[in-house]
């Protein structure tokens, strides 16, 4: 059994991550960390644990943790685990940090977009960044793993073929992505309330994104140019799912069938990538999965293709993934405890 | 294994049973039927099954089926189930019908409240009404089992230790519950449409609604009374879940810790049901899950007790418990492929 | 034109007001305060308002107020409104407090049920329940106008006819109603988060709701009588709309046609009361207008009678009856600036 | 007073005409039309109109209606309404057409995009694209006039400034909009189901869909250039609103203030259009109302400029721009009748 502990159990991704460690068959959860709710039982917290746990949310101090634990898993916001972890924790427990502190290869790139400092810098080089499909050899060895984040992985999964494959031209993507509130986290904001998102759509840090350097850091490493992409965000009126539809001009007599090819050949041996054919990806059918939905569509009026992908933001862009990290590094099945279907209606 | 067969696999329920049967891990799923559907591919007719199942929708003959199947699920409109079922069936196979033919013993209650003629009244006497924390027993033998309403199996359980300890007066009960979406079906009808649900809710069938004798049946049976109750049912604008409502005059002098022992004491060991003491239920945290969330009020004003109940309306209320009965029927740990946790948020 | 004030002009039911009275052809609308955004621009903390009126956010002082404005409204938290209104204020305007600080005759009851100090108990026998229908006369001649509660408003009129006429058992009163989020105001809290609301129902306070007194007060007076109602309030995840289901024994021999009379003999002339007959009301054909929908069903089974009335919360539950007692006291036609058709889809 | 008459009265955009004409105080609801619901109670089919109309819907025979309207709403499928106007009718009333039949100028292009006969292609040089805030002159002194689509009323004012002012790649455009449900009309359709579409985001009809030639009609017109665009919609899990998100590249060393400034020029006197500053639209703000809201941002990155639009896709989508051109033939005040302020909460 692989022993394992969560230090911001507390927020909607830790305790996605809860739910789905104790149902795996292979972990044994040891500590919950909530400074916010030390003290308190978990079950109080999310009454979704009613009579399914006794656990008591902790102060999770990571030292002590990476005595007890085999893995522990961070879920907090920014600029805190880079303080927190340190190469003795990583020499006793592997480190999967769902924030975005140990995403970004480049320190500067981070302090720019960011705008903290980071607490770390030394260990930069040991992470891995856990997009799985795409750095599974890594994964495998790795001591501290930055899991990606919802926005980025649904993206990267989009466009990577087309950029392995030298398909388009890199310059002309555009990601404009729709999310559920729930990515928006639990934090208490009069613009998270009910009242003020039910029923409207907007748009929201355009171009500015932090999301932004990670996709940009990725696609980059599969064809080692240098571009820019530009990502919008939304918040939908629905707690959960990402849609990421990105746009991006061919490059001189690209066919239907050379993109076809070219998203099969990359996933045709991933589980977790379910390529949609003529019928474009629906949140809803991802919704609750760690699935990567993915179609597209060629636009020969503008010589564009159009790529959508749908995930749910918890679980394959946070919770899920962190799983199948931890799957592979401990070298269980990789879709063990994670090989959910959505149930629907949602 | 238990060799299983839906029929009726397309409508809301009968997707839900084949979502929870293909990740049970004692069952072997044989054959979907679908009138509707038949000869398209069960993830083309619901697209979170998109590579994860090859099964067709077959046109689901019951008496081929039984040969095949150790349990044949129906989830159908009331009517047509008792119209497929015979003796010859039930001797090769265990038939669980989602549907209501069966749940009502008496037959004049049947025809009263669903003005249709009943098509096998010579196997009622065999049916056991599938409640399964009230006819556990009954039900290990049962080759015909009556799967409750949803309304039902949340009302009924709500109420069940308090007529069972006499504490309430039963001609005072009033039941005001409130459903999801879901449970009115798949069906193409202009007052489900997004537009016509969403942002509103109302009252509808008040006093009609053909849940009431099923609950009156089993309220009934339990003190051998007879007595009436009100049952109004709501419309929400959300996908799922059932909150029950119910009130009641208390007898003379009964005390609070007299409610909670009689709770206590009919639900202690059942896995299934949650009594939430101080906090009252909420739909979210019963959703997808197979859970009974229950919990009381005393209101010394007026000396009523009211009593929430909560539940996932296609779960508990159709599909978990469906193999819930198939678990107790074939001798598996009950709670194996329903031992859900609501994931939140929903 | 009469000049109004508003103090309290930033919640949800200050902003309704400021929009019905931009919009009311015989008011000018001079002031609005609110000590959380003093010095905004009103267009800038509700965006609807951009480039349609640049008035700023004052201190609200009622004093000076009082010595410009015809009529001030209050739409503050409990409490706060009966330390601010004086004998002085009353001369110079008249005070419409959508707040509950003058709604309970007797200062006992509001002492037990809001656990608080009153500022003003000798205004109290100046005041005006402002229930339009009921109080018409006295709110002609009345300078402080408590405008009645957003469940009260519909559960009384919903019940008001059976009281007066004596058709029902008084002692057997229960009334279950539903209302969207915005009833609970902007205030920042987690419980209202999108995430937390959405795609769940939950009852609240069940027979300790504020609202109780409030409707007992004004049921009791139609007939003299005293007794107590079971009023149990949830929650609807939908921004607005109320929908109140009372449920009450009819006396012995008491007809349908008798229920239909007492109706259309206290409503017949009422604008803004609409009979449903056979269709039951839903919040949505009520929605964003100052009507009140209400319909009702005999029970022979259990002898009783179920009313359904719905409104707009924030209309005729706060900002619309706020006006309509307005238009009242300074001889408008009563439903000039309300006179709102429900749009749809909503 | 205008006498005025819908023909196609029982749809989303028929009831949203109805209810606004009933308030507009220049104009005598004459006649509401419609084949589905012929000689039913418009109240009964409408139930918010309940005690507040009287009309019956009749067959909408428009040489009838012709002799004894003003003018003339059809509110219809495409494909009707062009086989129902002739010169005779638009001699004796004005009519305005919803739908799409008069909209395109080029009837190959119409051929092509919507795959049907046109039944009156002599008409269509008469007909007026009644974008009124770039056509009103034509528009005044039409006798047929073409409303413009939804998604074209917010994708082309959204896109207009840029374009006239040369600002921007034309062959760049992109535009990713996304629509509340009640675009899709009220027909039964699985798909528009609650359950299908709450809580779930999708793209549909990407590259495909007919507004298309609409929008690249109208900004080829602004610079006489020969240009394509793609245009992507999404069904989003609300009632009503559209945002329309526009990305074009810029042409080079263009600045933020030349943007400004093109759109102040083209939009200053237009008391519909709100431009938003550094406040993104959001379809809160402008929905119940014919406002459009516009907002930019400039992404120096990528050199290309992201514009938002939002409107109510019923009210500047439809009906309310309807009624903005009624008012202009007319010579009524522009905002007579449909100066409407966003209720909210929605």
């Amino acid at each position: 059994m692989i022993k394992a502990s969560v230090i911001g159990a507390t927020g909607y991704a830790g305790q996605e991550l809860v739910r789905l460690l104790m149902r795996h068959p292979e972990v044994e959860l040891l500590s919950l960390g909530s400074r916010s709710y030390q003290g308190q039982a978990y079950s109080d917290v999310y009454n979704n644990f009613r009579d399914l746990s006794d656990l008591v949310c902790q102060a999770g101090d990571i030292e002590i943790l990476a005595d007890q634990s085999d893995v522990i898993f961070l879920a907090m916001p920014h600029g805190i685990a880079s303080k927190m972890v340190t190469q003795a924790v990583l020499e006793k427990a592997v480190v999967i940090d769902l924030g975005a502190d140990y995403r970004l290869h480049d320190i500067d790139v981070y302090s720019e977009w960011y705008q903290t400092e980071h607490g770390s810098v030394d260990l930069l080089s040991q992470a891995v960044y856990g997009l799985c499909e795409l750095h599974r050899e890594q994964i495998k060895t790795a001591r501290l793993i930055a899991n990606p984040g919802c926005y980025t992985t649904c993206s990267i999964l989009s466009l990577a073929p087309l950029i392995h494959e030298g398909l388009i031209d890199e310059n002309s993507i555009i990601i404009d992505a729709k999310s559920g509130v729930s990515g928006a986290g639990r934090s208490t904001s009069q613009d998270l309330l009910f009242g003020e998102v039910n029923e409207s759509i907007k748009a929201y840090k355009i171009g500015d994104h932090r999301h932004t350097p990670e996709i940009e850091q990725e696609l980059r490493a599969l064809n080692q140019k240098n571009f820019n992409v530009l990502f919008t965000p939304h918040l939908v009126p629905m707690n959960r799912g990402i849609l990421a539809v990105s746009y991006a001009t061919l490059k001189p007599a690209i066919t239907e069938a050379q993109i076809k090819e070219a998203y099969e050949k990359m996933y045709q041996d991933e589980y977790f990538i379910r390529l949609t054919g003529d019928k474009m990806p629906e949140t809803r059918w991802a919704r609750g999965t760690n699935f990567v939905d993915i179609g597209f569509k060629l636009n020969k009026r503008t010589n564009r293709v159009v790529v959508v992908g749908a995930i749910d933001n918890l679980i394959k862009g946070a919770a899920g993934q962190a799983i199948q990290n931890m799957n592979i590094v401990f070298g269980c099945e990789e879709k063990i405890g994670i090989d959910l279907i959505a149930d629907f209606p949602i």
